[in-house]
């Protein structure tokens, strides 16, 4: 068989398909436009052959991974510089190529350059003036500066009140002086700072007339522009191998003394003057909104992450032939076995149904996120809530449908030539960052907690928890007819019981 | 703090313990002589300075992991032939220093040389005539050659019939040709096969005067003994980079018309005569022993790993505080945390019921062993049943239980500097060698089928399921009153029902 052919099990399986391959596909993306500029984005990527891969990247040392992924990783910034210039970048783009599907196949263990994009850029576009976004944005689009968002640290990571970084402004010099006072001060973990970043948006907990604010967002500069060596008072490198995202450059930083001009505190929401005359934020919860989105970012992703784990399981299915069902056959495809079935086939209703959830809340952020702005709070909690939830069921269940797949496949699912080892080190990571697991539903249960006692008092409740209050109104479940529509009430009764 | 002290939260826990931790150990190790022995050989190891890794091992490439590995695995051959020439080795020593404690502290990613001493030297005792044990042995012994064990290939695993390595018996010149003849027959995964053994028993399928046998053990050298380099008709080098396990050297072995002396078959159980006249295993279940010995010695040592992840999340629980519960006090200790219990207690339950299964398990082994020299062969498939059983349930569990550990310790967990990726690589492995799991629960799933229609024709059942004849014989559970024997009998009633 040449090494381009079809597997003949493979390509059988998929003449026996018993639905419109394009349709489904179609759907998948969101439309046949989307679908095209998908294809479209992916030739222009995969086709270029300085971002393919020579020699396999686990053959590599941790150092020749960074170097060989930061050298991509400046080409797709290249080549994602002159689409923005062609204007024909938009929020696809950058979903894709930061992403588990376009990104993970340009740099598998993670872009180095990520957090410029996916965090520092935004960040300066979500809490930044219109002023600040003029000097940074230009110059961060152009690369001209790389940037990272450090905010978790070596102490403390989602209890946020615990973050030990201070920012002390001396109106004398109108400047902020940064300090990680102690060891568990540094800040752990931003992608890119380890030797790639030389700018970072650092949280920090803001101290003005000697009266503590609250957190707040600086823009610091961690390295020179020209020798690219640490500034005065900056301790940065990189925090060490692990599991997966080996690529991500994940750092730490230490601030001594750090000195920043007033202008580089993010001001939209809250404002230091130069007297040093705090200006609180008119609504602390607008702060939500980045920790919203990058979760309902988390869950459509995780779909994408799932459905390439579940096809790599479900292919290995179709062309593995082992143990014969009828002794007097020869050994089937291992799909026949009901025992393989049983793993695979859930995985891809997982992904399917992650895929609508993912969209289903990807739609409704972008809703409240309008309402936000017209200063409409009322979904803000049920929004919050949802993300809070779905962050984490997801998360865990992408991680342990992951491991199905993986064990699925055998021994060669261990190898790390079934991409298996990198998707599980990328799934796993997600039930701990963005907000940890248990936290998440801990979140969850308080918002459920207090909306059955609203349902209770008979106030009404907000679409989503909807069922806890005609659950409280009629608690009888009544006949079951098996229909959709009563499986979807079952759940929901037994949720609300 | 200096970097030796022991960390004040995690001194005052040890303080608080409310059982003697010296004896609970020697319970552990079985008794104080054996705690006092495992002493003795931690430190003539351990405090080897050519036995220290100066750089963390997470930094290197594969091949410099690989020369690493070799390198001390190299050393600790030499002291085991010292202690064997001092009558100081016994199955305890080969068991720690090829096992989840002390042998993961010497060579993490795992023993390059392992194979060599628990599957290479083990078959020839098993399955060498005494002539032949005299021949290998004291060069395999002295590593005057360095043997693996190659049964498993790329296309077939757990289903032993399917393999298609042959051997086929050459009367003319008393030898056996042997042949892979497809990509799918070529050996795969023999640990140390990459580059470091010289010598593999092969399982193959076996051919006399033209008729198929059923499978054979034959010793055939792989290389040089000198130069190193491969033998003529042998194709063998490294499968490439994997999950864990990453300096075990996994290689493959393909073989084309490769010869050896009749003698070099194992011939203890199944003989071929000069003329090629085959004489059958007097009872073929006697390959049975050492795939049931392996499982026996994987069950006793995931105890040890899980004792291992469980410590080091306990100990991380106790020195990280987080999270105020009660907002007017300092941060707790993670532990205090209602949700921290929950993941971390179940964890060390688990690797203390595994540790007295296991001991209970290999006392059993050992007794039906003893049994099977006497030809006694009622206990068998009461033996193989309940290791399969527990080779897959405690493989799966403490897979899972490592995992849970691991995200108990948030991001740090994620780190491999944690010890946790590697600790998961080791375990979940254990799911899929020696019989995959899946296999394995249908193998168990059979012999309940079995003995369940045994006990309705009111045969006599072996003890481990006894609690089956006891439910038909009596179909009414009675009333519950929480005692531990009830507890025990509930089980076994649920189980039998």
């Amino acid at each position: 068989m040449p090494s381009n052919a079809v597997n003949p099990d493979l390509q059988r399986e998929r003449e026996k398909a018993s639905f419109n391959t394009q349709e489904f596909t179609y759907w998948w993306l969101g439309g046949k436009e989307k679908y095209e500029a998908k294809k479209k984005l992916e030739k222009l990527f995969l086709d270029d052959p300085e971002l393919k891969d020579e020699l396999p990247i686990s053959y590599m040392s941790p150092k020749e991974l960074y170097e060989h992924s930061v050298r991509k990783a400046v080409i797709i910034a290249k080549k994602l510089r002159e689409l923005r210039a062609d204007g024909e970048d938009d929020v696809d783009t950058y979903t894709a190529l930061f992403g588990g599907a376009l990104g993970s196949a340009l740099i598998k263990e993670g872009n180095p350059m990520m957090l410029h994009f996916v965090m520092f850029v935004p960040t300066i576009l979500g809490q930044g003036t219109v002023e600040q976004q003029i000097e940074w944005l230009t110059k961060a689009w152009n690369c001209n500066i790389l940037g990272t968002y450090a905010q978790t640290e070596l102490g403390h990571g989602t209890f946020l009140r615990g973050l030990e970084t201070r920012a002390e402004y001396d109106a004398t010099t109108q400047e902020f002086v940064l300090n990680t006072p102690t060891i568990s001060a540094y800040k752990w973990w931003p992608g890119g700072m380890g030797h790639t970043a030389n700018h970072a948006i650092v949280v920090a907990q803001l101290y003005t007339k000697g009266v503590f604010r609250g957190l707040a967002p600086f823009i610091v500069q961690l390295r020179d522009l020209e020798t690219h060596m640490p500034m005065l008072g900056i301790d940065v490198g990189d925090i060490g191998p692990k599991i997966g995202m080996k690529s991500v450059n994940n750092g730490y930083l230490g601030l001594k003394n750090v000195r920043v001009p007033l202008n580089n505190m993010l001001m939209k929401n809250q404002q230091v003057l130069p007297d040093g005359t705090y200006v609180a934020p008119k609504n602390s919860v607008l702060t939500y909104g980045t920790m919203m989105f990058v979760r309902v970012a988390l869950i459509r992703d995780l779909s994408q992450t799932l459905a390439k784990a579940s096809t790599i399981a479900m292919r290995y299915s179709a062309v593995r032939r082992q143990s014969p069902i009828d002794p007097n056959k020869p050994e089937p495809q291992i799909i026949e076995h009901t025992t393989q079935q049983l793993k695979v086939f859930p995985q891809i209703a997982k992904a399917i149904i992650f895929k609508i959830t993912g969209e289903h809340i990807w739609n409704m952020f972008n809703n409240v996120s309008g309402e936000l702005e017209q200063g409409n709070m009322d979904r803000l909690p049920e929004m919050h809530a949802l993300s809070c939830c779905l962050k984490a069921i997801t998360s865990a269940d992408s991680a342990a449908a992951v491991e199905v797949c993986r064990l699925s496949c055998g021994g060669h699912g261990y190898m790390d030539c079934s991409n298996f080892p990198t998707i599980y080190g990328m799934t796993t990571a997600v039930c701990t960052y963005e907000g940890e697991n248990t936290v998440m539903l801990l979140q969850t249960a308080r918002y459920l907690v207090k909306v059955y006692a609203q349902a209770l008092s008979g106030e009404p409740l907000v679409p989503t928890v909807q069922y806890i209050s005609d659950y409280i109104k009629n608690r009888e479940f009544g006949a079951f007819d098996c229909t959709l529509e009563q499986i979807v009430h079952a759940f929901q009764f037994v949720a609300a019981k």
